[in-house]
């Protein structure tokens, strides 16, 4: 491409403070470096984490920064060293890495990677080490991905190419939430067949969550939110029993204890809230009970009594739906393809880039499911 | 025997209050009813737990009662209906039943019986239900089990039938602590070979944990206690490493870090401190480790950040070490007696039933593994 080994000057949304509508600004992307690609977005969706930077992080040096971590585009150009794509190639940027050879890529236990971000941190996931530059200053990269931008620039182990068919505006959605509460029922929680499952909170994660307890077997899959709007939506991804913690009196964990034998085989906390995640932990059945925090917080601490877990129940936490990026993604998007899993359906709302704080307003304010932001034509 | 069908008339050890000395008494045994049998007691050994309800139970209501849970004896009678069990039968009482029919019991997944007390009270070891009454009052029964009398009436469904060669100054052990640090660590926490394990805590059940560690095949098994005079009894169970959190100026998380690549595979908290169990958990390695709370207290919240979860921890909790308490004790002694487990290692006192409060107050202090209380002569 004629833009190949050149600064592009382009279009993207830059958030200059915590809590400030972001803006759209005129940036530069560098061309990219070794074992890096640079990627025209062609589509975009806004997700919670975008916000939970924007609204709960408090650290100044968290900014400024691209946010958008959900996309999908098309290799336009590569580094060097770069034989794995080639200028064309579809592909979606990945918040979590896979880089295949640290002790976690090769371990079958878990799909961290050592080169990705380290927990712990409230502003983990903003990088100094990115290509932007606005105004003469250094921006900095979201979840070394950055999607509200025309053009962006990421590593190679966190790019997974995917089939050339498929719908760039679609498949988007594979980029973060739809696989994150999809595997957080399939492979974290590992819900089987004729076991009886609980999702808190129905926005994209939580739907997602349901529709892998549909897609593992479960016979019952019950649908907790505090909006009751939310419910039509989850029966189409598979939701069977839909409850409103405000219409009871009581513990929502009792509540659900009195609707099956004792307690859910398996919860899935979709909201990021450490209550919320208590109630959850608590709804599952003594025994064998497994709990799986879905949801991301940091800010505070989650809590229960040590009866709970003494009593034979197992808390866990997912990352990306457990999926090692590179390998699940493509898969992911495969089983889309072939109607195994649905994305259209999340899609309550289509903008452009420029509309992105609307789109942001619309997710804060629970108006949406998923918004997609068309951002360069393909 | 010529006691069968009668009152018992014995001595035990009979708790009047929270936090008051035991006092030794002549109290009644009713003869067995159905699916009951009366026990005469050997021996048995003075457990965390009992202190647990002496010294932290607040209510009233779970007074007065006989204590003690961790003890082997010979049957003496049975009641109406028992086939399983005969006069003269060497058995362990046992403070969770396996009834067998049960949907815990009938399920692989779990060790817990319906039939067991309800998880959630401070004071669900007192079971009304008992055949002892003491100076015209109804004395209740302390985990299905008491072992601090010389007789004492248990439901079959909470008795192990075991080796008539077991001695039973010895295997009384594997009524409670052994089993549940033993089998903490082989059947909860699945410690697989070559591992690297931390166990926080170490009496009775906490060197328990770092045998079956051991057993389990573990390379290196790090020993944390504040007291460094147990690290000796430590090593002679298999313990390899061990550290005083009191000799470092950070959290022990982070020294059990550096001493690993990042963090052990699996913990074991067998103390009953919520703040350990915190540490406990940080202290396993992103990824794929998995802590596992072993001691027993519901008194406060145990808590942590999502992300330690998020980050791919596994939070589970262990009761009797996930032995299904009728069938594991038997194996338990068997391993004893083929020399696989030890368990005269953990006893390092021995006194008679009149000491028994002595031998509360050596555990109050942290002066002995176990004490076992000699009660009645063969």
């Amino acid at each position: 491409m004629a833009t190949a080994g050149k600064v592009i000057r382009c279009k993207a949304a830059v958030a200059w403070g915590p809590k400030k509508p972001l803006v759209l600004e005129k940036i530069e992307v560098a061309p990219p470096q070794v074992n890096e690609v640079r990627i025209k977005i062609v589509a975009t969706s806004v997700c919670h984490t975008d916000l939970y930077h924007l609204f709960e992080c408090e650290h100044n040096n968290g900014f400024p920064i691209v946010l958008g971590h959900e996309g999908a585009g098309i290799v336009e150009s590569i580094g060097p060293g770069v034989t794995e794509f080639q200028p064309g190639d579809k592909v979606i940027p990945l918040p979590i890495p896979q880089c295949g050879e640290c002790h976690f890529c090769k371990s079958p236990k878990t799909n961290q990677c050592v080169k990705g971000w380290t927990a712990g941190s409230s502003i983990m996931l903003a990088l100094p080490d990115s290509r932007f530059t606005c105004k003469g200053k250094k921006v900095l990269q979201f979840a070394g991905t950055s999607t509200f931008s025309e053009y962006t620039v990421v590593r190679t182990m966190a790019v997974a190419k995917i089939d050339p068919a498929a719908p760039l505006d679609k498949v988007c959605l594979l980029g973060c939430g739809v696989c994150t509460g999809f595997g957080a029922a399939v492979n974290t929680a590992k819900v089987e067949p004729g076991s009886t499952c609980a999702v808190f909170g129905l926005g994209a994660v939580g739907l997602a969550a349901v529709m892998g307890c549909k897609s593992a077997g479960a016979k019952r899959i019950i649908a907790v939110d505090v909006n009751p709007d939310k419910f039509e939506k989850a029966k189409v991804f598979g939701a069977t029993d839909f409850v409103n913690p405000k219409d009871h009196n009581k513990p929502i964990s009792q509540v659900l204890a009195e609707m099956t034998n004792g307690g859910v085989d398996y919860s899935l906390e979709c909201v990021g809230n450490v209550a919320v995640m208590r109630s959850a932990l608590e709804s599952c059945v003594q025994g064998w009970g497994v709990s799986v925090i879905v949801g991301w917080t940091d800010s505070s601490d989650f809590a229960a009594r040590p009866m709970q877990l003494i009593a034979g129940r197992t808390w866990k936490g997912s990352l990306f739906g457990g999926f090692r990026s590179k390998d699940g993604v493509p898969e992911m998007v495969k089983a889309y393809m072939e109607k195994k899993v649905k994305l259209d359906e999340f899609i309550t709302h289509t903008m452009t880039l420029d509309q992105v704080n609307d789109a942001i307003d619309l997710m804060k304010h629970g108006k949406c499911v998923r918004t997609v932001l068309s951002v360069c034509s393909q």
